[in-house]
This record gives C-alpha cells, structure tokens and sequence, in this order.
C-alpha cells in the first residue's frame, strides 16, 4: 500500500477501507509516512469528509497505533467520562472518587489545559506530589486493587493521535468533526471501556460556541462510540459563564473536596455532577436507572465512600493526602488577592466564559502554549453568577495571582467579561439537552 | 503574515491577494514554510481552485521567488514556444534554430523525460559534449550574440516551482489546473518572453488524454501568459499516435538534423513544426502573418541560414560540429536492432504513443525515474504511421538497444501498442484547434 495512493482516493472523495486506515494511523504513530502526506491527506479529509464508517474505523486504527488496555478481567464495567472542555469544569476531580466508589471501574484518562479552558491533570498536580504520569502497568493494578486511577495519556495510548493532532494543529484542519471525534475517541477506544458518558459544552467557553455544532459533534460522537461497541450518552450543557464558582487550579480542587465531604457545592456544578454520576452508574449497571444512578451518588456522599475512594486515590498517587482535611491551608494560594465589586446595582448579565478564562492565563491559572508552567495557586472565585442580584459595592468575585501586576492586568480582563444589566436576569439553564 | 491563516483561507475558498502568494512562494523557495504546510495548501487549492487572479498571481510570485532574466535590451522580440509533452515530439531540435534564423531571439528553455514522455535536454546531450545547464551569464549572452540558447531550468529560475511540484507530485496535488499553469508560465515568464507559443497535446501520448481537458489547460494557459503581459498561442495537437517517426535521443537529433538541411521530414512533422514556427515569426512581428511566418520558415531552411544557426548553437554550447555533416555516424547508435513486420495485409488503425514512449523505457530511451540516466542510442525509427497500408511481412519500424533482452523486452511491448485493421484507416488529422 502506497500513501499517495491513499492521498489520490480521498481527494477524489472515495471511501477508505479499514486496512488502509490502519495503514495511515500506523504509519502517522510510526513515522514511516510523512508529514507533508499526512498533512495532504487531513486536508482532503477536511474538506471531502470522512462516512461514519470511515470515521469508525479511523478511530479503531488510531486506537490499535498503540497498545490497548485489556480490563476484560475486571468483574465490573468501566466506564469514563469526557468532557469538550471548558471553563470551571473541575467535574472529574469528584465525579471519578464518586463514580468508582458505586463500584464501577473509572479509567479516567484526563488532559492539560490550553488556552482558556481548564485541564484535569494540572487540577490534580495542584496537590502536591501527586503523579499523573503514570506507566500502564501502573494504571492496570490501581483500577484492579482500587477501581479508578486519572491518569494522562501514555506515549503508547494512540501515539497516531498526538502527530495527527500535531499536524491538524499546524494546517488547519482541527475543526473538523470526524478528525474530531477520532481524535477524542480512539483514547477512550484504546481504554477498553464499556461505557462512556459525553459532556459537550456549548456556549461562550466551549470548544465550539455554537449550540448546533456541538449538537451535531455530540451526536457524532455518540453514534461513533456505539459503531465501536462502547455504550454511549452525551449529555449537552452551557458554558456562556464557568461552571462552578472556581476557576484554577488549587481553586477547583478546593472546591471538589468540600462537595466530597459532604458540605456541597454551587447548583450548576451540583447539577451536572449528579447528571453525569447517574449516567455512568447507570450505564455500569450498579443502578436500574439514571435517577437511582444520582441517588447512589448522593449516598455515597454522604456516606463518606466517596471521600474515602478519594483518600485511596491521593494515596495510590503519591500525593499529600492533608489536602483532604484541610485544603484551605494544604493546597498552594497565590500570594496576592483582590476583590471585584459591583460597580452599580442590578443582575449579572454576562460572566463570559472565555473571557474568564483568559483572566485565567493572565493571573497565572492557564497556559497559552502547551509548554507554558502553571501557577496552581492562582484563579477567580466567584461569588455571583448570571442572573444573580447585585448591590453596588457588593463583592463578584475574588482574583489571586503571585504578583500585583498580574492581578491588575487580570481585574482589567475580568470587566471585559462582566455586565450588569438594571431589569431582571434570567439564569442560565445548565443542561440543555441529553442525547441517548 | 503567518501560513496558518493563508491554508485558513484558502480552506475556506477565499482569494488571497498578491502580497500572500508572493509569501507563499518565497516561503516555499526558500524553506521559510515547512513542507506539511506547503502540502496542506496544496491540497485546498486542488480541491478549491484559484480564481484567474489568483492563477496569474501564484505564477508571477513563482517566478519573482528566483532571478528574472532580463532581456529587454535585445533589439528583437523574445518568444519562446512550450509543449506539454508527448512521444517524439523532437520539434524544439529544429524550431529553435529556424526560428532564430529568421531573427527572433529565442530563449528555449527545455526539460528532462520522465515517464514515457521525452525531453529536448535529453535529445540534444545525444551529441557529444553537448552542455544545457549553463550558468545564467552564458545564456544571456548567447543569446545577445546569437539570438537563440537550449538550456535547462537553472536553480534560480522559478526555485519555488522545483519546491511546489515536488511536493505536489508525493501529495497527489499534481493534476490541477491552476497549478499546472502557474508551474509552466512562472518559468517562462521569469525569461522575460514577449510571446509564447503552446503546443498543447491531447490524446493517449498527452498529459491529458481527454481533448476536453487539453483544450481547458490551453485556454487557461493562453488567458494566463496574457494576464501577465505574455502575447500567446494555443495550438492543440493530436498525441495519440507518436509525432513524426522518431522516438529516441539520437534518433530524434538525427531526424531535426535532417529536416534543417533541407532533406525534409515526415508530413505530421513538419505540419506541427511549420505552424509553430510561423506563429513564433508572427508574433515576434518578423512577419505580418502566420502564413508570412510560415514562408520565411521554409526560406530559412532552403537558404541554409538555420543550419548555420543550429551550427552556432552546437559550437557555443560546447558540441560535436561533425554530427551535421554525418549524423548517421556522428550520434550513437544502439548496437543491436531489429524489426517488426506486419503479421497480416491490411492497415495501421493504432500506434498507441503512450504504449511507445513506453516501449522506448524499456529498451533504454528513457527514464521511470528521474535519477535514472538513459542511453542515446536506444529508440524506435516508425516506417509506417496510422492510417498507412502495409502487406504482411512489411516492416512496420525497427527497434534500437543496448542489448538483446531489451530488445526482445521492446518487442513485446511495441506489439501491444500495434493494431492492424482489415478495412481502411483514415489519417489523423495532426491540428486540431488553434486558440488565439
């Protein structure tokens, strides 16, 4: 088989087989093909399409560039969660302890963050010594002795997917939906799951703004899973403002523990925690519905498993587990404080979401390119949400960064994100849609 | 300006302005854009197209990424003639000294073969000692002493074109319109040409076998060198069966050779070679009509004015004089040959070009790779074309190699292209449009 033969098939809109998407995945992970094919051939990709079967497949042969993780041994059923990304969206930091502790398997493969959206891994490494970096055989026997493990992709786990991504990056073509959904889905392919629930934002702070995009990405990624043999929901939520009143890194961590320890957590974090806990306790076949699924999560809560699932968690991962009884004083905080305050009475209008991402980055929260550190310490608190009433002189929300020069470029970024409207807000509507 | 957002726009079929293309071909010339970006813009083009404005543009820029000659203090008009290719087509050998001849300076810029198709380089080294890559100086001022140089594409002509179709060849990008001219014009108008003259083939010897498309590429080529200042002639011409009864290094020279001193050369031949010849005269305004141009054509022969011209052009570019006075044993001939005979009476139907330009790789004519080197004195002399009667056992051509098995390989192939018909065969008609 001959790459350019594959170039010449797809520029001419013809259907690939899986032999030759296995032919071009594996040459993409091993290097045999080269840039400037691959490059061509994500082009044509992007502009001629891929079928579903093709999308299906490509996924699998991006997924089988490496090694795949064999759980079948596990008596129970693994199920992991993915989220498009966002601002505020710490969920998997107390979805995976709950989830796992209602005896489901939780191989949670997170990421980094970029740009203005948030990343698991740098959420979790806000404790201190915790590893995310973890070889497979690692992973292996912490999901077989504990039941979960969060984790970042290993160099083996779809290593097509990293030079695909690297070159759609550098040509173009990311914002193309089947390229998209293989790239989200041979990682969770190559997890040997049987379960998967999908949360796609939309909205200001979302990977795609646009409702019907994301719409159509949810419903594309969920028929793909399915092809491939993984049951599947994706769940549809907002991301006009952050989720949660935290954005950071130690900020969010903070805010997870308090919900495991049972003293809860704000309403649209609250929301979307327990919709997605009910999916995959559902899905795990530990509950006979979504609503018994959500009623186990709040038992495990409350009954303490879920911090316990945590303990074991921290501790599996070599982290400093004094964070759970007292995160104020065990997690980093930056230095500097400030607080924003309502400028005049009314309702909040608008707490933009990429906005307050950016002000993530500028106080020391985020990255801008991928080799950026980050400051774990540092982040926005917020203390209203849209819709809610304002007094002039009220406190919004509170800003922390190492240096006071960050926190004055962040208070300037943080009033490009907010209005204040005099009539009356309406709050926004955290889940808009589930597609089953 | 960054390559990331021209792919971007060209992806999203907007038209880049002069300024882009000339970043883009400067970029590609010098090595400044990596080679995946290159291709995936390669790729949006050939699946997006360019608008005229942007055809004539990326042609410009091309040629503006290297040296333009500068040729505008020669008295005389400067026309050159381009062909796309096809078997045996020898023409140049004898068009560049008639038509300097007649007083037109002609910067004949010629290729390799590759594939089944041959090259004017290749055809004229068949004498010995014989140079075409020569420095830049030498060429001008051959070409300010004697009105006519054959050379190849030096590094500095166009360099961007060497990068692009390189890539576009390995990227499957090489069949697009707008790239094909912009590839053929930037070098031709980095000669700083008055004028130029297209033999465009069509056929199974062509480059495009489907007339439709040749006479698509000889529109697009014609709008084009007109668009940049370039007065131009389309002449469509018939490749399906080979030009003239030539097909070979030497055996070509030695057929050119023999039509400049008078003794005349087969009728398709000399029709394709009197009309571009005329056009060239016309258009370099030595005659006030193609007819005119034709005439003077003839007298130049006749009178032996071109002999003498391909006299200095052998003498300046460091050749075996003695090849004019004796071809036959001056060029290399192939020490073994043999011939085909006609198995049954009737009449040629088919001397399939493209099968024959392969025939000619196989007993060492040409190349399949570009590194390959090819041997002078291989070929095929055709004593009958398409159309003519033969009686059985008649010799139909004679094949020349290096050896027996290549030979016996020849035979084989020759045989495939080779269809005798009972019932009469009308002669193709050798032009078939003239696009003014």
């Amino acid at each position: 088989m001959r790459m350019i033969e594959l170039i010449l098939k797809k520029r001419s809109s013809l259907e690939h087989n899986f032999k030759e998407l296995k032919f071009i995945a594996d040459g993409a992970a091993s290097g045999a093909i080269c840039d400037y094919q691959l490059s061509a051939w994500l082009m044509a990709v992007f502009l001629n399409g891929l079928s579903k079967n093709e999308t299906a497949g490509l996924t699998k042969a991006m997924a089988l560039s490496g090694d795949k993780m064999n759980l079948k041994s596990l008596k129970s059923a693994r199920i992991d969660k993915h989220s498009t990304g966002g601002v505020g969206d710490g969920i998997s930091l107390a979805l995976a302890p709950i989830v796992a502790s209602a005896g489901i398997i939780v191989p949670m493969m997170s990421g980094r963050g970029l740009g203005h959206t948030g990343g698991t891994l740098d959420k979790l490494e806000s404790i201190k010594g915790f590893k995310v970096r973890l070889p497979q055989a690692r992973i292996m026997s912490q999901l077989r002795k504990t039941g979960v493990s969060m984790f970042g992709q290993t160099e083996r786990l779809a290593p097509s997917d990293k030079k695909l991504y690297s070159l759609r990056d550098a040509t173009c073509t990311v914002e193309s939906l089947p390229l998209i959904v293989s790239s989200i889905l041979s990682k969770k392919y190559a997890e040997d799951l049987n379960g998967l629930v999908l949360d796609v934002k939309y909205g200001s702070g979302a990977f795609l703004k646009d409702f019907k995009n994301s719409r159509k990405l949810a419903v594309a990624l969920k028929s793909t899973a399915r092809r491939l043999g993984i049951e599947c929901v994706a769940i549809l939520t907002n991301m006009e403002e952050p989720l949660g009143n935290a954005i950071g890194n130690s900020i969010e961590m903070e805010q997870s523990i308090r919900v495991l320890k049972g003293e809860g957590g704000p309403k649209d974090f609250m929301e979307v925690l327990e919709i997605l806990s009910g999916w995959m306790i559902y899905l795990g076949k530990k509950a006979k519905s979504v609503d018994e699924g959500i009623n186990k999560a709040r038992e495990v809560i409350k009954s303490g498993k879920a911090l316990n699932k945590m303990r074991e968690i921290i501790k599996w991962q070599k982290g400093d587990l004094r964070v759970l009884d007292n995160p104020g004083k065990f997690l980093p905080k930056a230095k500097f404080s400030s607080v924003i305050k309502a400028a005049k009475s009314g309702y909040i209008k608008k707490l933009d979401a990429r906005t307050l991402g950016y002000t993530g980055i500028v106080l020391g929260a985020g990255r801008s390119r991928a080799e950026d550190a980050v400051d774990f310490g540092a982040g926005i608190i917020l203390r209203k949400k849209t819709g809610d009433k304002v007094r002039a002189g009220e406190i919004i929300a509170v800003l922390y960064a190492s240096s006071p020069s960050k926190i004055n470029e962040g208070r300037k970024m943080f009033m490009k994100a907010l209005e204040i409207s005099k009539s009356k807000v309406r709050k926004l509507k955290i889940i808009k849609e589930i597609i089953k």
